[in-house]
């Protein structure tokens, strides 16, 4: 019952939204890998707020400072360490919500988890600001796995009833994974981009919000890491991918609409191409028994709704025991599905490197 | 990269289809919780194939023979061992196919994986038939849960586009989770189990199979138990979930649906009744935060059609690099569906006992 | 091949001696529990340098920020992170061994081990200063089971050939305990003190240092609390304990000696006083099958001498593989013993807390 | 509280002293390692009761099954699973002490830890026999290992008072060691082995039992493998080692002895060698950090005498909490300390092969 995750890539993740700071430490990291603190920065700006009514209005620097693990612009191998301090806390604005329980939020669960102990401001280590460090180790992973020729790229692949087109699961690139990420708003389709923003600023506008799905790549990655059972890579990717609030499904290759087809459609047929063996269709998403194939990772994760919108909403009051209503204050994602694309690369770099340092080898 | 799960429950599953025999070894269980062979039987026998045509014919007893951790019915709080010895082995259907990758298999990737040194016989480790130890582990977890009057049942959702109906997830009760589990073709309506039956009879027929879809719930869970972060229900559930072959998606609550829904349609209002916190709808499936709310928790979960058909399918010999055809002879399921209902229990026992070990008391 | 610990309680351990700062990251913790910043100072103060000519005359102020995990002065079951800046900084004093191997110190294993890549200066992870964050972990885990009764306690067994007396195995209590901690020179004899402050004076005047042995105690733990095989007391406890630099050995009650003794003088009689199951003499030391049996636990660390000795050594260049000379500078501490008597607690409170957690409860 | 091992080997050992059967899982092995069945039957008759006084009558004969994980004589890189089954049980000599607390035997604890409900029969799994899926999984490990050039070995340090000589921390040899390990009883010195069999034998006649130290070391194991803090190797091999029944301590390199010794006499001075690192003398018994130096790894383990003895001995009845005398009936080694020698050794290759799997590499 805790926030580490203890497979090859170890993190301990920590923080509450208004407490000093947040952060995490990563630790079994190869030495001796080089690591961009500018790359760093650019990755988690994607999650930063948005000046463009996608996203909350809060300012969010969210520079973190690196306290260990790094020498002379290298991991050592011992723990990396990085904090983010935060400075533009809004307590006021969550005084009288305490005891009151937002729906679709943690505030209920949380209290009873933890006796009511636990730091109720902002949603404490519930919110969505502890992906903030999440962001910053899939940042350093994802520098490692470059320069082993993986990449990992994200995008939209809907908003509500919009959809963006899909990767192509067989022939994706890199550069077209680079390409999704270089977007300020990460879709393939310009024309899904205009839709989606009107369909998150009308939300916006009407105190409401909406969800969405990521959808998530990985190409590079060698064939053949991962497990059978228990550690194959979707128990892998699947475990960290609900470490992001909001997160209520994940899907790989085709998903869930492999359960309305025949085998001979679902199948995906090998054949040999350039020398390299290959599947003609990936709807096995680049996992078979656990265990990567070659072909290009894919799966999607569904995001609901923010919880926090400014309609008046029934609730009940969990220390007094009375039905209320609530009106949340304060600023909010409209939606978080833009700001969660570089959460799920993140979840999915870590699984990634995990993988690799994972893999028996004497 | 193991086959080991070590959370509160730890559990190490090992065997191959054609070796000696397979089995589990289940970890800091409670001691002197009370232990019913009879009711293990029955749980199993759920998995076992049936003589009605919906799954291979061939007979696999599959009693297991327990070794310790279990002292006059009751488990010891020492490990319990069981052993499932292999007897039906028809090792000669498989001769042919040992380098040839069968279409979405995992021969190729375990090939990889194994540096060519696993036992490819009938899948190996990767065979459905590692589900019976998995099922022999859930069924020891839902017989202490259920000390705890908590519930687990699940049934066949849909059969490709066949729908049974849905567990009403606020009213859910476990009556109805042990009457569902009590039907030899686990389903609620039995409009649903004949157009299934018919279907996957008709995949058969056409040398062919189908996919589906499981739907589980849980009643009886006591509020507040779970993590934020990677200790979550949603985290340890799909973890382990994943570990049953052929899986390629879960949800919780209404999962992807919630990512087309307005904030104000997908939030569940909170209120009183019976003097309880309870939410008007469940779209959050019972956790939030990672944490239980009291409410019904539930998931659904995507399979594949069984990848074995008796088609002639285009794929290649790995150890030669060469194309080929192949046609996989044996006998299997048209659809793994219904015997996975009880393998998704079984995840989702071990998942919240395992969870309820974990919250942290002195 | 990380700095976590990963029992009950999780435990983070990060930092370099000469990077910005170190710290710890604590897990799992029980919710609402109060913490005193005061007692973790007092603690804390235990392992700061002396001025007493026992330790180095670097100034080390070592007062942890708290990051998270405390509200209102009570954990909040969410991760507890606490950084120490690193502010006295003498790298200067370090520059000149940075690829000459200090004899007895981690420089050329930790040089092979990380690639070249670790952070040298000062010992890097390696540093006898890690042990902060350390103590800071058991100062926050022994003020959790002072609230259940556990008292945990040590003291100096010897420097070199100066013995202190020893706990009384069977009669130790935690006045005594307390009593011996609230000394600035933890030692129940004051005429070991003195002579043991006078060898450890010696050795400084001499460029040399010494070594030493601790003893710990600890009374009021449950019985009954533990486990056989992999998981028993003394697996946790010496796993932690070995985690202190300088450690060279531990043992439980009688320890070595009973390696010297007939089974019948060896064998504790049990016997019922005051209604309760105790036994007459203590040689198991709390201990017996991993698990506790009410009696007072007691073990013994011996620690080796300080390895940074002024005195001109003869060593290797690992980087330009030849014979050197080598004269450490800088401010050492000519016994690392008393400062390391906090540790040795710490890492018992840290076991016995974790012990705790571990117990399987529904 | 498990009696799982989860470093870079995944062990999970199970059984009862009189259930159906003892055995163990060893998961996480790299794949394509070819294994002796022969081999492992001579390791494991090491362990096995001898036909010579020093050890119980009972007829042992712990030939183990394999169920899973071997095929074609070489680890498949899954699961190896082995069984040994029980037939030689005399439970009728145990019948009347189920209630009373054998003195320096689990019975009262164990009674206490699983709520009564745990096998009492002859130990259960606290039983000195669950060393043999120990000694398997050693034997397996130690075949891996070897064939990288690093062997293991161990030899009895003493006997009571009697006392054999020591290896060579600087200079023993892979020869030494395999020459010790073919001994029927393991020691380097012939007069010490008369002596130590006439201590036993008097012991025996007594009706006494007599302790003593095993001395383990390693050769050929590469330099550069551990790590500092909680992953060092002497955290990995003492957590292992203290899975051992009768382990009261461990000591590395010159050990307890470290503690009486100045700086300037403690210090292993480096020199170079055949173009290699070495240090002159090895009181640091081949670790640094917790990361091995290349020297040779040494380490001494402290047992106490066999509990079980004739005599009548006082004692209490846990559950009528009434004090009482007991006599122990049954066969019983009068010392466990030869029969332990293979199982220190089986705990240190685990270790050295966990930590190999360990180290960090993509």
């Amino acid at each position: 019952m805790s926030s580490c995750f203890n497979s090859g890539v170890k993190i301990s993740i920590f923080g509450e939204s208004h407490g000093k700071g947040i952060g995490v430490v990563i630790d079994n990291l190869p030495a001796g890998e080089e690591i961009s603190l500018d790359k760093i920065g650019e990755f988690m700006a994607r999650r930063a707020p948005k000046k463009d009514g996608t996203s909350t209005t809060r300012n969010e620097k969210d520079i973190p400072e690196i306290l260990s693990g790094l020498y002379e612009n290298k991991t050592t191998g011992t723990p990396l360490a990085a904090v983010i301090y935060n400075s533009d806390q809004h307590s006021g604005d969550y005084g009288n919500i305490s005891h009151t329980a937002r729906p679709a939020h943690a505030d209920y669960t949380g209290f009873l988890r933890y006796n009511g102990a636990n730091d109720p401001r902002g949603g404490g280590h519930f919110s969505g600001r502890l992906t903030a460090p999440l962001c910053f180790a899939g940042a350093v992973c994802s520098q490692i796995l470059e320069k082993q020729g993986i990449t990992v790229g994200a995008h939209i692949k809907s908003i509500k009833n919009i959809k963006d087109e899909s990767f192509d699961p067989v022939n994706v690139t890199a550069e077209q994974l680079n390409y999704v990420k270089s977007r300020s708003f990460p879709v393939i389709s310009d024309d899904a981009e205009e839709k989606m923003r009107e369909i998150i600023n009308s939300a916006r506008m009407n105190l409401d919000s909406v969800g969405g799905i990521v959808e998530c790549a990985a190409v590079g990655f060698p064939a053949g890491t991962g497990s059978p059972i228990f550690d194959g890579l979707e128990n892998i990717i699947s475990h960290l991918v609900f470490g992001i609030p909001a997160v209520k499904g994940i899907e790989f290759g085709n998903g869930f609409e492999c359960s309305d087809l025949f085998g001979s459609e679902n199948n995906d047929e090998f054949l040999i191409k350039d020398g390299k063996i290959v599947s003609r269709t990936n709807n096995h998403g680049g996992i078979l028994g656990g265990i990567s194939s070659g072909m290009p990772i894919i799966f999607r994760v569904a995001f609901k709704p923010t919880p926090s919108i400014s309609r008046p909403q029934k609730t009940v009051d969990f220390k007094s025991m009375t039905e209320t209503e609530l009106v949340i204050k304060g600023r909010h994602d409209p939606c978080v599905v833009p700001r969660a694309v570089p959460c799920v690369e993140s979840a999915m770099n870590i699984a990634l490197l995990s993988a690799l340092l994972e893999k028996p080898q004497i």
